[in-house]
């Protein structure tokens, strides 16, 4: 918009979707890549300005920053040699305080290697796997670490690894030899094995140039805490927000990755990768100094993309600019599904056309021409009003995945065959996932199903999605409470709970969940259910439950539909229709009682 | 993706968006226009397919023809005699029964006739404002027109009329002769001036190829039934979905449109523009027969852009497969506001500096280079959770684009202060509007505003936006009733209803509204409140009351903060935040009670 152009080393899929994103800004993007490379096919607008080329070459590199203003990354394994000499021939912008490598080279040469950037951390005190140089390519000197570490533990190449290339996971002494003799010629370190029940990443924007952990605060911002799915080493799935990770899990992992981010010069945006241990801490697992596969989800589900981020975070004048609110989601849930390539150049087609029938998937297509098998070759991205609208929805298209993978090496013309077969197995043995409850229906004691019927009968019909639960607050207290604490982050909207006599269940549900809970009070033996009625609705100041009649389960699914219609449509259309029907019926009644008179008039639906 | 090559008339910023939306599917779009076109700078891809020339001229679309596949527009104003001629020397796309051209000529000849296209709805039934066409510059011939259909009319260009240009209001008999000496090179006709309360669009897919209006079911699908909103006859602000319009006006408005296009020949995507007249009645104005400007808000707000669906809609193996869904909205609401060109070639990117302070305003830059006064170079897009949001969201920028208007003459170079000036102004006598509430707390009578206190002063400091009205049911029940009915409509997730005795008001608001109410029992003059509790708890089947505790309004509140908080985050944070505050504090005084015994501990929160 300033008129500066944009350099970026390397034009595969993450340059692509940055040009995209600075198309949309009119900001030219000067792409070092070989000729056709996707991010080249999207922009006309600088081919005058493009190096057909290799990052990996200096006089390229040396080339492109003689065409652009600033210049940044698709790819971390650059040559920081060049980048060193460029930065000391001219540090900054024109006219600005500005440097004109972001982030800086420096940066990237920690990242790079990845022992060096384990070392980064722990001088950080920032926690991540514990990590040891393999100095030599003797056995002993990994056996004395592995006596260190413990087994298993991952041999890993310090450089030029990614996707899992360059890993190697020593399970026992015995797989000491095979692991030197296949990443012997390279540098390596050792690092402790991460039991972990979960993989999440947060993508960080980094808007100031120095660095400085004291103030992450101030020149960072956090996009949402995600679940990414792994599968051969490579992404599969992103799960945005992550699943069952609970507010507060949620949020040390986005200030971990803030923090971890905010100890790296320069500025632009960053893909960190944690592990979650089972006691609920975090370790960094790795940082991509650059617009990161888990951060794809942004286009559609943020307000702000990861690509339009990574443009204005690396120019002088926008850097600063980025509101608050702009890596928040702009829509409930989101899932990220990775089209890799198959047996044939068009087999990961056949996810792009099953993904045609399955409304909200949008497909992203990388333009790299014929598939080769696990090569990334795009990517599709489906939203939701709720995880599970998105997780029935793209569950096609993960069974037509496996069906791809499972036949990766089986390269005969028939492989499309075989994989629609597979494919067709696979949606026979995994059924799309039922809806998750967003009502969940609870009695006191088994005695109150009865009361619940009409309730429970009604719910049927609606097509909200609900499940039934026995919650004794006397004789099950633990569980009772553990139901409510988790409600709210299970994806309940609305809690119904009958109970008769001291009818506590509703009033000590309501107090361990931010979710509504609505009240039937069942008519015990004694007091025609008046004792009933005043212990749930008499609660004290500061922990409503919102009680209905006497024995009126009806009026607790009603009231459930309405709550959950302020924000669905299709349950305030149940609601709508409901009401007018009960209007109809009465008029017709009326309409019957004056055509026959009250003489022979007869009920009918009783 | 079969590999077919679109050819696309015209590459401006339709053809560009649909470039963007081709590019994510790698399909090849071959661009008909001048060599820098907006559409071409983000197409290297199809750069050697790409035709320097104009789509007025037969050799040019010729050319065009022979290297793509399927030939459509972004603009109707083209040579149809050419598309005729192409269509007789090879009707289909190889090995198909497919139209080379989509949608068909015909279509675009009836269309960009406006007389011709209003004499095509007339002939189907579909309610359009009568026209009759001027067949001669004389006067007298128009006097009598206007006899017959009244003043104001419209006196209008048969053909190259868009954006205003090409139309004359003729509010009395004196302005004949003006507006026939404005127009009256061209050929003419008067439409009746239609008294329109509010101009909708919808934005419809048609996806078989033939003309069936019995078929529109089947053969068209409808995007949102969105609110435009034009000055100087150009489209200013697109609301998606319209605003304070019922979901009869909505679906009717939908149906319309898509019984409009099923009429015309030929696949892709129409731009319906309608007016709502005063008795909620609907009109068509008139449809282009491509993408549109009032369908730009569907990029970032629904799970199919307008752009992707020409793209589908157009081949042949991808239109009839585009699944149901496709074409909802995935955030709640979202408002389109236009920037156009301002004094000076940079005045426009004013608009675009206020856009970079506002989180999640997607700002689309056309990439046209210098602005010329109300020229469209961009647009931008704001999504919310709410339409209240959006427009608190989007306001200071239509101050800004108000503030580029008002300078639009004054080209001096001292103009861009000058408009700053006028934006501080405007920002200044136009506050950004409170946010609309979402919580309506009713009373029966004055009197229990004293029980609603404690509620109120809750939802004050709760920051979900909320409004008091005394609406008794027994003494203004039609009133009550009223605002009942429209309480959906207007944004309310929730209805606080206080009343005491026979304490109808709760009840009676439930049975019209399917927004959930909370009824709160006051303690009247008898009976402890007891009388109110079970007038308002009891309801009968089919229409509950959400009821709380005698004198609770404090649990009222929290609870419409409970039922708030299942679709708003802020809502359900404040909800966790008060359960942890209320622990806390008990924690506090247990502790203090255990340090300092009972014999001396004073209650301190009284």
């Amino acid at each position: 918009m300033e008129g500066h152009v944009v350099g970026v080393l390397g034009g595969g899929q993450l340059g692509r979707m940055l040009v995209e994103a600075a198309n949309r800004l009119n900001i030219k993007v000067a792409v070092l890549d070989s000729e056709n490379a996707p991010a080249k096919q999207i922009n006309q607008i600088a081919s005058d300005l493009h190096v057909t080329g290799s990052f990996a070459k200096a006089s390229d590199v040396r080339d492109l920053a003689s065409r652009c203003d600033v210049l940044t990354y698709e790819i971390e394994h650059v040559d920081t040699k060049i980048l060193e000499e460029l930065e000391g021939e001219k540090a900054l912008v024109d006219g600005t305080q500005w440097g004109r490598i972001q982030p800086s080279w420096k940066t990237i040469r920690t990242i790079q290697d990845k022992f060096l950037q384990k070392q980064h951390y722990a001088k950080y005190g920032l926690s991540t796997a514990k990590s040891i140089a393999v100095g030599t390519s003797h056995p002993q000197g990994l056996k004395d670490i592995a006596d260190e570490l413990g087994y298993p533990l991952m041999l890993k190449s310090r450089t030029e690894a990614y996707d899992g290339r360059g890993n190697y996971p020593v399970r026992s002494v015995s797989d000491i030899e095979p692991a030197l003799k296949a990443l012997g010629d390279r540098p390596l370190y050792a690092e402790k094995w991460a039991n972990f029940t979960m993989e999440l990443a947060v993508m960080v924007i980094k808007t100031a140039q120095d660095a400085n952990i004291d103030a992450w605060e101030s020149m960072t911002m956090a996009y949402p805490t995600v679940e990414t799915v792994h599968e051969d080493s490579i992404c599969k799935l992103v799960y945005a927000p992550a699943r069952g990770v609970s507010k507060k899990v949620s949020q040390a992992a986005q200030e971990l990755a803030r923090r971890a981010v905010s100890t790296f010069t320069g500025t632009g945006v960053f893909g960190v990768e944690l592990f979650l241990l089972e006691d609920d801490s975090l370790v960094i697992n790795e940082i991509a100094p650059r617009p990161h596969n888990s951060g794809h989800y942004t286009i559609e589900a943020c307000h702000m993309s990861q690509y339009q981020a990574q443009v204005r975070a690396i120019l002088p004048e926008l850097a600063s600019r980025i509101p608050p609110g702009s890596t928040d989601l702009r829509v409930p849930a989101a899932i990220m599904l990775n089209i890799l390539g198959g047996p044939l150049p068009e087999s990961h087609l056949l996810v792009v056309n099953a993904a045609r029938d399955v409304a909200g998937a949008e497909v992203h297509l990388y333009g790299k021409g014929g598939g080769r098998p696990g090569r990334k070759m795009g990517h599709i991205t489906i939203t939701g009003s709720s995880m599970s609208e998105c997780e029935a929805k793209i569950h096609p298209l993960i069974q037509m995945v496996n069906a791809v993978r499972a036949h990766r090496s089986d390269s005969s013309p028939a492989s499309a065959t075989a994989i629609m077969n597979t494919y067709a197995e696979l949606m026979k043995s995994n059924p799309t996932p039922p809806p998750k409850p967003v009502v969940a229906v609870c009695m006191g004691s088994d005695t109150d199903l009865a009361t619940l019927k009409a309730g429970l009968t009604i719910l049927k019909t609606m097509d909200i999605p609900y499940d039934v639960h026995i919650t004794s607050a006397h004789r099950t207290p633990k569980y009772m409470l553990e139901f409510a604490e988790k409600a709210a982050a299970q994806g309940y909207k609305a809690i119904i709970a009958a109970a008769g006599g001291a009818a506590h269940l509703p009033g000590m549900m309501a107090s361990e969940t931010s979710v509504p809970v609505i009240g039937v009070p069942v008519k015990a033996s004694s007091l025609d259910g008046m004792d009933s009625l005043l212990s749930i609705v008499q609660m004290p100041r500061g922990v409503p439950v919102a009680t209905v009649g006497i024995g009126n389960s009806t009026n607790a699914a009603i009231l459930a539909a309405r709550i959950v219609g302020t924000s669905e449509t299709k349950a305030r259309q149940w609601v709508e229709e409901h009401l007018q029907k009960m209007e109809d019926e009465n008029m017709e009644k009326e309409h019957r009682l004056q055509r026959e008179g009250w003489e022979v008039y007869k009920k009918l639906d009783s």
